[in-house]
């Protein structure tokens, strides 16, 4: 490493702050165009624009390359390709900043599925009154599938809300379900809630076997990646109602083209990939991007080190 | 009292589940049409129908009545005309029945606003993926007006997701604000969420000047009587941007008409008078009726009695 390291910035808007880096550090800034060829020049590199799929691309081959690679997302799936996998480069991720808003964003889908609230935003723009009974909330049954902290955070919200939320992860532990218990929980289940980080292990799980085990009554939320999900399942589950709705926050094309039927399906709310994104989250990903480097300059060890092969920051 | 007493129930659909009293009371119906012609023959007024107001029309003003009033409701300002209140007759309403399922309700408002739900679905209808940044609902402070057990359930379930919420009543108490506290409040709330009963007190409460107070990032929610807001002043408070966002479940007068403004007001979301109104809530009133016509019968004292000149049940 040189005695300034060189930190290359896959930028979006606003920019990190790194103010108490200054002097610190040489910085650089690409975007998808730049970066293959900036690269090989950097010691770390700081994925602030997650929606991009770049690196995957422009991550070199041999030679010269980052030490260290840090997203400022939970999902790591749109950097790890089989070279970066191989490296020694180390691979960090945002864990943490978006559990609780994700949380919040998937007690609002459960809530306003509860209580009917598309068909009174729908009946609305009619000027129709029309009464409607509603579902409580309370007493139901949630399974969240995923372990890491965003699914741990989910059911927290929800079991805080009177919902008994069971969470499923990769291998069983204390207070988690094994995927031995999965389509047991979900046939018994109001709630299917996917928050799993996308890899070859849970790719397309939610398929048509899957929504054909869960309730008539139940609805599926997807806050993790729209990988998780054969989307012809979901839609075909949805149009012959062996599911009663759907919330997908992610797809597997994002942004969604304007002209696919996923927009039109009954029963399906689809939102723009922002289940995370409240307020304030660019000041606390950039301190805690800020306070990884200092213990990366020091040469203490990082935190939130993505398992490469797993695809994950291993759980707690 | 005749040794089998007469029930008159003001009908709605579906009816009330009386089969624990068969042959212990004799049953009549009434609509709208019909009630002024039978309330002088019973004993009792089932008040099945709460969206009626002909009891206050149809009450007889001297000479036999019933000796007691049941509303399968939490309010009872479609009951208390001055020759009710002036009378012996005892009142009783539906207290405990709609507390959880409206706070449920309320949580499904905070967090749509919080999230920009209604926008997500605007979007939607367009086929428009339009990333937004939303806001945290943890950490953020919420009043709620009305110390009755609805307004404390409200402010139990939004404390269960993080909120700070002060509860207003007529009088102040333990954990109570009195009015007094109410306009120092309303000026640092995120939610102002309307929970009182509808009386000559809170009639209007919510006028120009109360909307002046609030802060232009605040929302406000009635979920209690439209009575207890002046509605052209809610009007002129979002139109000016005066506060960012509204929901009302109820209105001056229910069912609007297709034709009202209020349905496209911007910012404000109109749902049909629903908080409440759960599946399997028949059920739990009908329950809650039987086990209250068993104490009359048997002339022990009756249950959530309402303080007629105040218009609704004292509390704890």
């Amino acid at each position: 490493m040189a005695a300034v390291p060189t930190l290359l910035v896959l930028d979006a808007d606003p920019l990190p702050r790194l103010g108490r880096l200054t002097g610190r550090v040489r910085v650089l800034h690409a975007d998808d165009a730049t970066l293959a060829d900036l690269l090989p020049a950097a010691d770390v590199l700081l994925v602030w624009d997650f929606t991009s799929r770049a690196v995957r691309a422009a991550w070199p081959g041999e030679g010269p390359r980052p030490a260290w690679v840090h997203t400022a997302s939970a999902g790591v799936d749109h950097l790890l390709c089989p070279e970066l996998v191989a490296s020694d480069t180390v691979v960090t991720n945002a864990r943490g900043v978006f559990d609780e808003p994700v949380a919040e964003y998937v007690a609002a889908l459960v809530l306003a599925m509860a209580k009917d609230l598309p068909r009174t935003w729908e009946l609305q723009g009619r000027g129709e009154w029309r009464h409607r009974e509603s579902r409580r909330v309370a007493g139901t049954r949630a399974v969240v599938v995923g372990s890491g902290p965003i699914g741990r955070a989910i059911a927290r919200t929800l079991k805080a809300l009177g919902v008994t939320a069971a969470v499923v992860g990769s291998v069983p532990r204390t207070g988690i379900h094994g995927p031995d218990d999965l389509d047991r929980l979900l046939a018994r289940a109001d709630w299917v809630i996917a928050a799993a980080p996308l890899t070859e292990r849970t790719r397309g799980m939610f398929d048509l076997r899957r929504f054909g085990v869960m309730q008539p009554s139940a609805c599926f939320v997807n806050i993790g990646r729209g990988g998780l999900v054969v989307e012809e399942a979901l839609v075909r589950a949805l149009r012959s109602r062996w599911i009663a709705g759907a919330a997908v926050d992610v797809v597997a094309a994002e942004p969604l083209p304007s002209d696919s039927p996923l927009w039109r399906v009954p029963g399906l709310i689809v939102s723009p990939h922002m289940s995370g994104d409240v307020v304030g989250r660019h000041d606390e990903l950039s301190a805690q991007f800020v306070d990884l480097f200092e213990r990366w300059a020091a040469g203490r060890p990082l935190k939130n080190v993505v398992d490469k092969q797993r695809g994950y920051v291993p759980g707690r």
